[in-house]
């Protein structure tokens, strides 16, 4: 299939790069791709950024069947376009896609249209330290009809926004606790795949979490409450005498792309580090005898951030004296570095677009 | 506030009100309102149905911060617009919306609009047995900006569908298979809400079912896998030995308002009816002893439906001979008469719209 390209005859106003949100400013271009039955995925195009048009009853409204995917675009310092292991993002969009019952993407060809479209608007990609392209491929189903069942007509497209820091901290270590009241996803649910549901229902302990002074909340598994789970946005790591730990792949939690780089960072370097179940008992006794050493989350938009302080109960757990640590920091400098051609690329995760 | 009204300048045509399907046409008008941080729910107005623009970066295409109703309106053989118990859809809505971090809506204006919008398109209500006008208020989130917060903007708005039965069978015994392998909600989650993730996390599901010749499936509840919660878009009763059972709203799942009204008719006329838990073990067991008698399910769109069969595993329960049960047919006759003017309202169920 050809992607056709409708240039914008009206190129915005670019924001203040030196001082950009995240996720408030979009680039000039948008990639559509329309799906209906019968017809399958078809005319995959790039077109001026803009509003689109929906029947009040489109399922997307009513029924939630969407999905998708975050990554970023950097510009390294000889002004090369990177992307951060792309392949990826389209390979989980299709995971979340058979979970909900939406049809399969073609990745190649989406892979294709990212790359036309972070080129088309590269000077839209902010150069300055901690900044990015952040890249959201979605789909939402658009049939104009009332009743639980697949629709039959899609959107696929993909937006760029120009984006500082997800959290105004930076690295500075974050504050999180411990949710025991709300549950975020259960086996068996939609916990391992990015549809929206799963975030519509963490945003009301997320605005507790606010009121109390944390940034996030760390999720515990549905069936007991006892087992960590993964933050907001984050997957989560705990640094326990030596070895990094990080909860096994069970079917809630999502399958980080971040969280995977950071497993095969530290075992080319010879950490040790294991998939498993972890309940917070387990991270509360280390804290008391003090070998809880670091605790970190890791998610494309923060990318790493340290945990400073993380509450159960009645507990504050006060972590490597609210300041980052050592493999932390290593993590987030080898990462930061690839993204931005600072370092040279061993694992091959970039691929370039120009 | 007031509510303005645009009429429309171009009627649509109606579709064939003998030979309707289920929320596949809208009628001529549609009820909006907005929602801004700081200016509170503003403009209520009423105008031609027709589709809305949203920026691609619109929240609810993202982490679907949405929730919705559903109710009906009927006209009596003299012709009078009547809506089964509406304010309890909308006092609904606000508990999904408390649960979902979406602002509270002013219950009674937005029954007030309603009404308008009813009796303006109250050529659109069909007439046919078994057929009515589908409302659907709902509330989407709208700001246009990536990442898990509450949005400062939202629309609320109320579309009408002219609909047929909702499942083809009709009055007819369906199939049911017990799921217990997808789970729909678990407590600390929005099982409880009506809100878009829940149903679109349970498509997967009812494509299997329906490959397998059921209609839907039954939910057992997310932490034991043991416990009888809801069907699709329908609660659960069971006629044991002489009594009528349904699960206890546990936090998982909906406050049917078809659920509410069941239980006060059984109430009214003396026959023991129990809100309690019960395991789809303690199903089986009746099953074998002879002591199931009937089952149904509960819900604004099928009103009342029969359950004929119900699967579990490799156990097949044929329920009272695939024959709709005495109780099942006296609720049904009892809540339909009601609605739609056959019988007096002694429940003072109905509000008379003109
Ligand atoms: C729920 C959840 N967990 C974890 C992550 C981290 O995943 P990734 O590293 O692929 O960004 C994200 C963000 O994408 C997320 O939304
Ligand atoms: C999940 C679920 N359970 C139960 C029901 C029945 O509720 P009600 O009787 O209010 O229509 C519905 C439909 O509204 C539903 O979607």
């Amino acid at each position: 299939m050809e992607i056709t390209i409708n240039k914008t005859q009206n190129p915005k106003a670019k924001p203040d790069m030196s001082n950009l949100p995240f996720g408030k400013y979009f680039s000039d271009h948008m990639f559509i791709m329309d799906y209906d039955e019968g017809k399958g995925w078809h005319d995959p195009r790039i077109v001026p950024y803009g509003p689109i048009e929906l029947d009040p009853s489109a399922m997307v409204f009513h029924y939630a069947q969407e999905v998708f995917e975050g990554l970023k675009a950097y510009k390294s310092s000889d002004g090369h376009v990177r992307l951060f292991r792309p392949d990826k993002n389209f390979a989980r969009l299709n995971v979340s896609n058979e979970r909900l019952a939406i049809p399969q993407i073609d990745e190649a060809l989406c892979l294709e249209g990212l790359k036309k479209l972070v080129e088309l608007d590269k000077e839209w990609i902010p150069e300055q330290e901690g900044t990015s392209l952040y890249i959201r491929p979605f789909i939402i189903a658009t049939d104009p009809f009332l009743g639980v069942k697949p629709s039959e007509s899609y959107k696929f497209m993909i937006i760029c926004s120009p984006s500082g820091l997800y959290y105004p901290e930076g690295l500075a270590p974050v504050k999180i606790y411990v949710e025991d009241s709300y549950v975020r996803a259960v086996r068996g649910g939609t916990g391992f795949t990015k549809t929206g549901g799963n975030y519509a229902g963490s945003i009301r302990a997320q605005v507790v979490a606010h009121e109390k002074g944390y940034s996030q909340v760390l999720w515990l598994d549905g069936v007991e409450q006892k087992y960590i789970e993964e933050v907001g946005s984050m997957n989560i790591f705990f640094k326990i005498n030596g070895e990094v730990v990080t909860p096994a792949l069970n079917g809630s939690i999502l399958s980080g792309i971040t969280r995977m780089s950071t497993i095969e960072l530290l075992k080319s370097w010879g950490v040790p580090v294991s998939e498993r179940k972890i309940s917070i008992q387990e991270v509360s006794d280390a804290y008391d005898n003090g070998t809880l050493e670091e605790c970190f989350g890791t998610g494309t938009a923060a990318i790493i951030s340290p945990v400073g302080e993380l509450s159960w109960d009645d507990k504050v757990m006060l972590i490597n004296d609210n300041k980052i640590g050592e493999i932390t920091q290593r993590i987030f400098d080898t990462i930061t570095n690839i993204q931005t051609g600072k370092e040279e690329d061993k694992m091959g995760w970039v691929l370039k677009v120009d």
